[in-house]
């Protein structure tokens, strides 16, 4: 076997993983955990082996001997992610995943009793292994670097934190007024039924509308909605469901249903290939959000769904369009981050950022964390979390080993917004989005981000697509003109 | 590693394709077949290779000559397995999958088409790899005995064909006798509604009621009903719905979940080995028929449940239990073999045992098949069926490989009623019965049957559980019983 034939092995196998992985989180019965954890082991234990293999080793070297130019982009990414493979020993990815594993029940634990320092003693291995993967790749500044790779090629901790600084700077007052403004109107969704067979019939309608092919994916519903890919043309999204208010469990779907278009406008000849799989996260959730955010809350979407989200729930009946308006741009200050608006999200995840710069660079210590979240908080929001739950404990991402993986969310938002702006020049694309027609605006994101997998890190195809790198200019405009 | 964790880890990657299998008829988007054909064909390889390793046939050499009595049956029976995967090629595994693959395709045109010649040199050469198979298996007296073997261990075409001799002759009348006395009630159930949603929870009732546990299993839609084990405590159910009929969806449950049953009941810590493994097909259908048709469609188990199913489907209300229980145990002869009652059920079975025993032996050509299966079919049934779709294309078996199957349904049908006799034998069960509680019965099922996985093969195994070896008395006056 050739090497793109040996990388697309190793793809079916993790393809087959997230098989196993998606059935445990919609259809396991609860009983049958534990034999799934030793299936999932089994398949990742074998695609390491495969990604690791003498034979796979060779072929990546007679692969850059050949030096075909049209190979090039892809020989050159995987060799660095195999670099990064087999800089970790068996004995360090064993330790890491033993480390996660006892890691992530302390956590449960520790949340549901809202108790740090249940937590504590791991969140220190956590960051000690970090550290010690941080040495093994190597980094240009600082630690975080190494970390943020996998997540955010082509980015870098002093780039985040510069266009974070900047971010900050206009999103402090910004969320103060959008807070103070939504006071105002305190809308609420009128009390009634909201069922949920009619919720799953108009969240499917609105993500086919939207263009999420259903004949290659479809919806089912999880205690957290995710977006999978388990092959080519499968490509499956959850969402959960609030029976006293359909708009969460369709931002969910219009949210998932973006990665998911996403993942189904990749080349699929090229599945399994760098040149076939979605850049990074940040540009990931670049799609989950323009679609939640910039067309899902959008006046001239509702403009023509809202009589069509009547038709399905008559409890809509007379409530009018823009009291609904209003109920869907509200804004507060919770201390909860998933819980958060658009106008105060980020500092949710500026807050992360921040700390996990500190920890890694040993500027605080993880005994420190309740007390640097709490003033750091306050600092943002205007008051302290009252507890640990709502807290420094309130995310999995560290228990699960993700440091580094938080900022991908309001580069996400930067994105979205610049791709958005870009894209609406188009008097084409604008004229279809004023009629709530998104043909032309997916084919646009096809041509200009999905079609190029990984073919440019994320910075060099945000500017391929909109002449500029990634900035807040337009993030704020649209902040601004949402709640302003 | 040694020889049972081998056994194990091959097990596991089974597990993993019968996850495929089952996501594949459930939920599997309708353009994603192609993929998981894919990954399907690679664990498939993946885990033969395993099971033919040079390390494999090593350690099953170590096993043999380390000669444990607790470990002998398990090192007997994977030395059987193990001697049949390697006497046939690569070569002539290929060419098998490749004549099947596209024998199926055809079947599917043929049937459709109600037309013999366009499957009929399909079936030529899956016979003819039969007989190959056969030959390179070995066997003792016909190539049918290489086949049934590992459908049926410890059986063979001769006691099979002697049973089947008795049964046939006393059927014969009784079948006539059933079809006569049925008309003479033809009832038929009241029209109006069985809502799928009052279907799914009246099932799910009873099955947990028998004894199916739903903390290690489910019950999902297919097409065709089926049963399939994904992990030691993953067995899976699926049905399907008629909006006229709920007995339809609930006998197909009550089928499967006595195959579920029995799944549940092996030893889970013997999972992968052949002491946690079902013995043949001819035992597994003894479940599944024991819980359909001896429980399923006795007055005793309506007695308590038909006003419960009052309740569920209001249809019913004025429709009596009497009434009711002549719907069920109408018997009638119908061409097709799925849709056959208890009393003519067996005589499909046996005329295609006869066929595939004749096909083998080269008594009858290809070819000549839609007219012997006319003729045959004419001789039990007394009429020919309309055409070649309702006569020799109506199943789906010889299309994949699968001669030498067929027979397991009526030993099961003979088992279950031999069981099912026996153990009303103890009054405890039998009082127990009376009041449609199912706890003894499975109580002695998992001590008689479930617990020894293949430690005895099927002949030994209803002899321990009965006192005899399987015979056709209890299962005439089951039917004679149940019909006259």
């Amino acid at each position: 076997m050739n090497l793109f034939e040996r990388v697309r092995e190793i793809a079916l196998v993790n393809s087959v993983s997230q098989i196993l992985s998606w059935d445990q989180e919609t259809y396991l019965p609860e009983a049958s955990s534990s034999y799934r954890s030793e299936q999932l082991a089994y398949l990742a234990a074998h695609g390491h082996r495969l990604a690791t293999s003498d034979d796979f080793l060779k072929a990546l070297g007679a692969a850059e001997e050949k030096n075909e130019p049209t190979d090039s982009s892809n020989v050159a990414q995987i060799r660095r992610e195999t670099n990064r493979a087999i800089r970790l020993s068996t004995e360090f990815v064993t330790r890491e995943s033993t480390v996660q594993s006892s890691a992530h029940h302390a956590w449960i634990a520790a949340r549901k009793a809202s108790d740090f320092s249940l937590f504590s003693s791991h969140l220190e291995k956590l960051v000690s292994i970090a550290s010690e993967k941080a040495e093994l790749w190597g980094y240009e500044n600082e630690p975080y670097d190494a970390l943020l790779e996998p997540y955010e090629r082509g980015s870098s901790t002093q780039v985040i934190s510069e266009l974070f600084d900047h971010l900050l700077k206009e999103l402090t007052p910004l969320a103060v007024q959008a807070v103070e403004n939504s006071k105002r109107f305190s809308p609420s969704l009128p009390k009634g039924e909201y069922p949920i067979e009619a919720q799953k019939k108009f969240n499917a309608r609105v993500a086919t509308e939207m263009g999420f092919d259903m004949k290659k994916g479809r919806i089912d519903t999880t205690a957290h909605p995710f977006c999978t890919t388990l092959g080519p043309d499968d490509v499956r999204l959850t969402t959960r469901y609030m029976e006293t208010d359909f708009t969460s469990s369709l931002f969910g779907v219009m949210h998932e249903a973006g990665h998911g278009m996403y993942e189904q406008g990749l080349p699929s000849s090229e599945y399994g290939l760098p040149s076939g799989t979605a850049v990074s996260l940040g540009i990931h959730e670049s799609q989950s959000r323009l679609w939640e955010n910039q067309i899902g809350r959008s006046p001239s979407f509702w403009k023509k769904y809202y009589p069509i989200a009547q038709e399905y729930f008559p409890t809509l009946k007379d409530f009018s369009l823009e009291n609904f308006i209003h109920y869907i741009h509200r804004a507060d200050f919770s201390p909860i981050r998933v819980e958060a608006d658009e106008a105060t999200y980020d500092l949710h995840i500026i807050l992360r950022f921040r700390i996990e710069r500190m920890l890694l660079n040993r500027e605080i210590k993880v005994g420190e964390l309740p007390s640097v979240w709490s003033d750091l908080f306050h600092e943002s929001f205007g008051f302290s979390p009252a507890n640990d739950a709502q807290g420094c404990l309130q995310d999995i991402h560290w228990s699960m080993g993700g440091i580094g993986y938080f900022p991908t969310y309001t580069l996400g938002n930067i994105n979205a917004a610049q791709l958005f702006a870009t894209a609406k020049k188009n008097p084409e694309i604008a004229k279809s989005l004023d009629a709530a027609n998104y043909e032309e605006l997916l084919k646009w994101l096809r041509g200009n981000i999905h079609q190029h997998g990984s073919s440019m890190d994320s910075r060099s195809l945000i500017k391929h697509a909109t002449g500029r790198e990634p900035e807040i200019h337009d993030y704020i405009q649209h902040l601004q003109a949402r709640y302003l």
